[in-house]
């Protein structure tokens, strides 16, 4: 049950309604009228609560689980403790996440100006924003419908925020434009300059950052990620790309749409991730270095070169996962024969 | 000497009160009433200064150290310079750390109110706390006694403090209960939403994070970390665990009692630490992996797998310490044969 | 083009005159009365944007480039496209960067005192400081002239600050003393107390950081950098140092003249690196360790030991580059031999 000084929650919602929702079928004899009152996790969950089964590690807290309602795939279904409705589904997180969505629907933020906030003349504010205590706006912003400024924020002269954008607590946005949807964590710093200086006889001399940073619709930015603005020319994050906390991306560094990074990872300047490519947690890569369409890139690797499209890979430098997993045996193989002979 | 622009020092002691504070032995013919008014490190100190050698690389400047005092081990107790009283114990480390406790005693802070915080009414704070300019407060937020909130920091509605928290500036609370003496550096994230979304036909459906982020007593959290809070279910961080700058821990992880996390480690979702387990700077867990009780992990490796108790482990995938070195050893010895050959 | 929301340019200025500001050559026949207009990256320059070409990799765009002027080095002049002037040049990248600061230079700030920060009476600004919304400045600050003090930055009490210094928006500055022209980005946080405790019978012991960090001139700290004072004596910085965004540097770190530490480094407890040195993106320095004067460590690595002037290095732990490729080729061949047996 999730904790009501932090939620509003909607429903109940009769069994046959959420199934519907999500792509669940209910096996004969269910009763779709019994009612959900919130989603939980397998090992908090109650009677009225809907919960889910996605990971085989977790079959034991499945097995043990008070959940009245479980959303799990065919092969588990039998496996449910007495009391429980398995529904089953094909994707059962994918699933969760939309059941989880009714019970707790985004919403649009209650509007209102803070008299603390020090907002430009000339910026423009969209309709039923909500623009918090402490924030700076600078001259000639223009923020879009229905975007809620978190306090303390700042945002620079000249941005562009489109509709439903939110804009965590100290936020810092410079020198950009964002598009709709678009949502950035606490603490993230978009647009900052980058790293680049030309090292001369007399020590390196900062080049003026003179790009910006473009972000496409539907965007998430995790807490304390830094993206700086370009060089000369953008950074560029495209549609719908999911970044994680404390993700470095510098100058000139190109993201295709669907992209997904995860927490500390980092692009080096002027680097590539083509569409729907994944990196893991930790994991960068070197600059001006391209990774494919649709390539995968495992936790604390190190991308040093061109990756081809599609591939999934894992070291420092990153190579094919399989080739990873082939070295690694290899090199416990050499051990055991060094201590053999 | 410490510089009095920035802190207040208590004493001078007398060097016997010291060494009975700290479980030191004086020498004999010591004179227990010289009075000792400061800590320093070998390098800076004087006459009048303790200091410590707690690590072989540094008996050059212990030997060449003009401090008056030193904490040290027997063993190099001897070959302390001419002037300086080797005031010996078991562990110089521990006996500075209280040494200086005794001449830069923790205070409360001053108790105030700025004119220029924002608090909601229907937040409490309890006796003495101290809330410096640009503080916001959430409605229902509920804060202990002679809690500290620095300035420009963000807690959220309903957020619970215990008693003598710090909260430093710019940092951001939300959906978290927190116990008494946690204290929490400047620009940290605690309760943001998590990075979780289940990847649909139509790209990723982001799940509403309903949980929260529990943290028990005297935990520390250094500058700049995030902690995101549960999906369903709480991201929990157990009694005196320290946590270092830019660590990264995701949803749903569970750190026990007593744990130690070094800088930019970071924790992948649902990712577990039994009590008084160690990981090293740059280190990482990976999702849903456990790290046992009292487990040791080196810098910059990647547990993959569930690691067994009371281990020492390094590398990416870490291993067995041991099993690690014996790798580095068998390819330096790989590649000299290739060279060879 | 820069974007006239975000940047304010100067000139135009004739061919001539910046060729001979940069150090470029034109060839017989070039009209060095042409004016340029503004400086551009290959793939977005027009007939009256200067660019530059300064990797192979690029070639490609450069022949493509509508590019009225390019700086290139001799090699590269003959593949110039039709209709762009090639400017030849020893150091391309130095060049542009002198000729960008011509057409962006830097500027003082507007000086203003922001009736929104919150100033002790006791600190002290210079001559045109600009001081912006939700600032706050301790007792005994003493700032010098010309700061710029973006939006939400925090200055303890005591801090020292040259002058022409910029601190970003919601940066926080703690027990520190920086020299001149040092630029710190937002969300920076230094001086915060290191992750120093020793652990006791009863748990880990704080132990009070009563050291400083000093910063000397024209030193440069990125977005959501870390940087924690002394233990007891001082964290250092040298002259002339470039620090990317989310670098950690921890307890008495000493940094000397003219390094660069790239994105998401970390630097543990009193390691040290000398003149020059220079440590690739996520590299991290163990404890106590010192990297010698000028030498080079590459991304991700680990340098565990001490490592001697002038050498380049990789991997973790880091050795000598060449071997570390040798072993990479050793481990292929291993993989490949044991496929075959």
């Amino acid at each position: 049950m999730s904790d009501a000084r932090f939620f509003r929650r909607s429903g109940p919602f009769p069994l046959a309604e959420v199934a519907a929702a999500v792509g669940g079928t209910l096996a004969d004899g269910m009763d779709g009228e019994r009612l959900i009152e919130d989603v939980a996790p397998l090992d908090g969950a109650g009677a009225n609560d809907l919960s889910f089964l996605d990971n085989r590690k977790y079959i034991g807290a499945y097995e043990a689980s008070k959940a009245g309602f479980c959303l799990v795939i065919q092969e588990f279904a039998e496996r449910a403790p007495a009391g429980m409705a398995a529904v089953v589904c094909e994707a059962p997180y994918l699933a969760f996440a939309l059941a989880a969505r009714m019970f707790y629907p985004p919403a649009a933020p209650a509007p209102w100006i803070s008299p603390d906030a020090r907002i430009a003349d000339s910026a423009v504010l969209g309709e039923g924003c909500r623009v918090e205590a402490f924030v700076v706006i600078g001259p000639g912003a223009s923020i879009g419908a229905r975007c809620h400024i978190e306090s303390g924020a700042s945002l620079g002269e000249g941005i562009v925020l489109g509709d439903d954008c939110r804009v965590g607590a100290g936020a810092t946005l410079l020198c950009c434009l964002l598009g709709s949807r678009v949502s950035v964590d606490p603490g993230a710093r978009v647009g900052t300059q980058g790293f680049g200086f030309a090292v001369g006889p007399r020590g390196p001399v900062r080049i003026p950052h003179t790009g910006r940073v473009v972000i496409e619709d539907d965007v998430e930015i995790g807490a304390n990620t830094t993206i700086d603005r370009g060089t000369t020319g953008d950074t560029f994050i495209g549609r719908g790309t999911m970044i994680d906390n404390q993700v470095q991306i510098a100058h000139n560094v190109q993201i295709g749409r669907g992209c997904i990074l995860a927490g500390q990872a980092g692009l080096a300047g002027s680097s590539q991730m083509g569409d729907y490519a994944m990196i893991g947690g930790k994991s960068g890569l070197a600059n001006h270095v391209k990774l494919g369409k649709g390539a995968r890139v495992g936790a604390q690797s190190g991308v040093a070169d061109d990756l081809a499209e599609g591939g999934t890979y894992l070291g420092a430098p990153a190579i094919p996962i399989k080739d990873f997993w082939r070295q690694q045996v290899a090199l416990r193989r050499l051990v055991r024969r060094g201590k053999g002979a």
